[in-house]
C-alpha cells in the first residue's frame, strides 16, 4: 500500500468504523481478526451483451438471432460463449461465498437497490469497470465496502477491480480467506462532489440549441476580452434574483465530470475559477475533472504523449541546444514516453482533483491558456453553453446552460470504501 | 507564396482557367492585367449578433431585449456597436467595388444561394472565417474564386480572411487595385470529399441509443481482438446484400471532418483504413481528419503541447541520459513547444489530409493505437457505433451508424480558388 494511502487514511480520526470495532488509528496493524463481520454480501452481475441483446430482441428465436447478429457483423457463438464464462464465474464466486457461510444474494442492476445495499455488509461486482461504477454509484455511506472480479480478464482491464493475474474469479476463495483473517487493508476511493447553482440550471436545451444551428458563424466569433468575469458580488447578486436553490446532485464521480457542449462537435465556452486562482473565461472542447480512480481513465487518454511527438520534441531540442540524445534508441523514446504517461495518474486517495481542458483554442485573440491540465481541490465552473452538459462517469448527464454554475469539490465523507489485498 | 503552393499548382496542367486566358504553364509570371475579369461581385454578409439577436426575439422592443440581454449577461451596447461597426465596413467595401465600376450584390447567408455563385465573377465575404466557410461552401466549381474581409479584427483571427493587418476593409480598395492589375497570386484550398456507402447509413440513431443507455457496461466493454476486420471481401459482399447506393455527401470540408459518437462524453468505436496500410480497430473520442487549411483549426487544438508538456519532457530525458539542457531556460522551452506546434501546420494546397485520434484508449487489452496522428490521401471508416456522426466543418452533420462506411478523399476538382496579396 502505497504511503500516501496510509498517511490520508491516517488524517482521518473522525472516520471510525464503528462496526469493525476499531478505528484509523489502528490502521498499521493489518491484523483485525474478526474485525470485518462480512455476514452478507451482495453479489451485483454484470449484464452479458448475450443478455442485452435477447432482451433487446425478445421476439427472436435462437437462430433469428443468430442471423441477425451475423447481419450486423456481430459473433453469436462468441457472445454466448462469454455469457457462459460469465456465469460460471458468478457461480463459483456465490459457491464460495456460501463454503464460507455468508448470506449471498445474487443481484443483477435492474435488481440492486439501495435496500439491498443497507443489507449487505460488502458489495461484491462480478464484471468488469462498469458494474463496478454502477454499483459503486448507489452505496452513499462512508462505511459500505466495495470489491469488483473482474469475470471477462482476456477482454478487459478491470482498473478497478481486484488484480486479474492475482485474484480471478477461480482464486476467490483466496480473497475471502484473506478478509476474513483481516489481512487486508482498507482503502478509500475519493469521488467529486457537484453541487449545481444559477439559473437556467435545469432548462430543456432544445430551443437555445436550434437557435444556434440558425447562426452557424457564431462558433467562430470570439468574445469580447473582459478583464471583470462573472463570479463575485456583481454575479451573485444577481443570481440571487433568478436562482433556484442549489442542489447535489445524487451522483459522486468515481471516475471523472465532463463539462462541455452535448454534442462533440461544438465548442464549449465557460469560465473556470480553480481554488484561490482569478477566473477565466475559455473555449475548448470541454472540460474534465478526475479523480486519482478516473486518472488511469478518460484523464489518461487526453494526455498521455504518443512515443513520436517524444522524438519531435526531443529532435527538435537537440536542433536548438548541444543536448546530445539519440533519437534511435527506442528503448530510450519509450521510456521517456511511459515515465511522462505514468506521471499523470495519480492515487485513489488522494483528496485531489485533477482537470484537463481537452483542445483549447489558442489564438490572437483568445488567450493562450494559462494551465492547460492541472491539480485543484474545488473548481466552480460557469456555464456559457447553449446545449451544454455535466456527464459524471460517463454516464448520468445533467442540463447545464448560459448562467448555470457547477462547484466540484471532495469531501471526506463521500469517499468509497474499498479493499486492497496486495 | 511558398515553394509548395507554386509546386502543386504547377502540378496541374489539366486545371486551366480558360476564362482568365491563362493556363497554369503561365503561373509563375505574376503580370496577367486584365486577365482576371471581375465585372460582378458577390459580397456576402456576416449576420451580426445583434441581427440574430432581434431575429431571435423580434416581439421584443429595443428596450425590453436590452434588458433581457442585461439578464443574460450580454452587453447590449457592445453587441449594438459590433454591429454598427460590421455595417460600416459593409459599406465601405460595397462604395470601392462600386468606384471600380464592378456591379455588386450584397447578400446574407439567407439570401445567398447558387445562382448568385453562378453570376458573380468573385465572392467576397464580409465577416469572420464562419461566414467565409459558409460562402466557400456553396461553390462547387473550381474556378469560382472567393476572398474574405474580416471586419472584426479585434475580436477575430480570421485565418481564411486576406491579411487583417495588411487588408482591414479601409485598405479594401489596395486589394482592388492589385486583383485589377492582375498583381495577386492564385491559391488552392483542398477540399476533402466524403462518400458514404454501406448500410444503417442513413439510420435514425434514436432507438440504437436508447438501448445503450439501458446498457452502460457496454461503454467499458472491451471488444475481442480480432485479426480479421470488415474490410475486404466479405464484408463488400454482405454489403451489397443490405447497402444502398453510395452517396457523396453534399458539402465539401475546407476545414476537416469530425466522426465519432454524437454526445461528447461518449466512446466512439470505429475501424480505419489509411492507404494501403491494415485496417485497424479503435476507441477514442473519435477522430478528426483536417485539410491544411483546417491544421490551424481544431486539428491544431487538439494537438499543440503546452510549454509544461515540453519541460516534462525534457525535465525526464535529462534525468535519463546525460542530456544537458535547461529547464530553466524560459525561452528555449517556448521556442521548443512553438516549433513542434507550427510543424503541425501545413499548407492548404497540399493534397492530403492529416487524421488524428481523439483521446484514443489505450490499455492492455485494445492495441495501443500505432499512429496517433498522420498523413493520408484515402481514408475509410467504417462505423461501428450507436450515435455515431460525421460533422464538416463543425456544422453539417450526418448520422454514421454502425455499418456505415465513409471515404474521405482530395480531387483536385474539389479544390477552392483563393486570392493571396502578399
Amino acid at each position: 500500500m502505497n504511503p500516501l494511502i496510509l498517511a490520508t487514511s491516517l488524517r482521518r480520526p473522525g472516520l471510525l468504523f464503528k462496526h469493525l470495532g476499531q478505528s484509523f488509528t489502528g490502521f498499521r496493524t493489518i491484523q483485525h481478526e474478526s474485525s470485518f463481520n462480512m455476514k452478507r454480501v451482495a453479489l451485483v452481475s454484470k449484464m452479458t451483451r448475450y443478455e442485452f441483446l435477447k432482451s433487446t430482441y425478445k421476439d427472436l428465436s435462437e437462430g433469428e438471432l443468430k442471423k441477425h447478429l451475423d447481419s450486423i457483423r456481430s459473433d453469436y457463438e462468441s457472445l454466448h460463449q462469454l455469457h457462459i464464462n460469465h456465469y460460471k464465474c458468478v457461480d463459483l464466486i456465490h459457491r464460495i461465498l456460501k463454503e464460507h457461510s455468508i448470506e449471498t444474494r445474487v443481484v443483477n442492476r435492474f435488481q440492486y437497490n439501495e435496500e439491498i445495499v443497507d443489507w449487505a455488509d460488502l458489495i461484491v461486482t462480478a464484471g468488469g469497470d462498469g458494474t463496478y461504477l454502477l454499483a459503486a454509484s448507489k452505496i452513499k455511506v462512508k462505511d459500505k465496502p466495495i470489491i469488483g472480479i473482474n469475470t471477462d480478464p482476456k477482454r478487459s482491464e478491470g482498473y478497478l477491480c481486484l488484480s486479474k493475474k492475482q485474484f480471478p474469479a477461480e482464486n476467490f476463495g483466496e480473497a475471502v480467506k484473506r478478509i476474513l483473517e483481516g489481512k487486508f487493508k482498507w482503502k478509500w476511493r475519493h469521488r467529486i462532489r457537484v453541487t449545481m447553482s444559477g439559473f437556467h440550471q435545469n432548462d430543456e436545451p432544445v430551443a437555445i440549441h436550434d437557435q444556434q444551428l440558425l447562426y452557424p458563424e457564431y462558433r467562430f466569433e470570439e468574445h469580447i476580452k473582459e478583464a471583470e468575469t462573472h463570479f463575485g458580488e456583481e454575479l451573485e447578486q444577481r443570481l440571487h434574483v433568478h436562482e433556484m436553490p442549489p442542489r447535489i446532485l445524487p451522483v459522486l464521480a468515481l471516475n471523472e465530470v465532463f463539462i462541455g457542449e452535448a454534442l462533440s462537435a461544438r465548442v464549449s465556452y465557460y469560465e473556470i475559477k480553480r481554488d484561490e486562482e482569478p477566473s477565466m473565461k475559455q473555449k475548448s472542447s470541454g472540460i474534465t475533472i478526475c479523480t486519482g480512480t478516473g486518472s488511469t481513465s478518460w484523464f489518461f487518454h487526453i494526455n498521455h504523449l504518443p512515443i513520436e511527438a517524444v522524438k519531435d520534441i526531443l529532435g527538435i531540442t537537440k536542433n536548438l541546444t548541444d543536448c546530445d540524445v539519440d533519437l534511435t534508441d527506442q528503448t530510450l523514446m519509450s521510456e521517456v514516453a511511459s515515465k511522462f504517461n505514468n506521471s499523470l495518474k495519480f492515487s485513489a486517495d488522494e483528496q485531489r482533483m485533477a482537470y484537463t481542458v481537452r483542445d483549447p483554442i489558442v489564438n490572437g485573440v483568445f488567450d493562450a491558456i494559462r494551465q492547460q491540465r492541472g491539480f485543484a481541490t474545488r473548481i466552480k465552473i460557469n456555464s456559457r453553453m447553449w446545449d451544454g452538459t455535466l456527464v459524471i462517469d460517463g454516464d448520468s448527464s445533467f442540463h447545464f446552460n448560459d448562467g448555470a454554475v457547477a462547484t466540484l469539490e471532495m469531501l471526506e465523507s463521500d469517499a468509497l470504501l474499498t479493499i486492497t489485498l496486495d
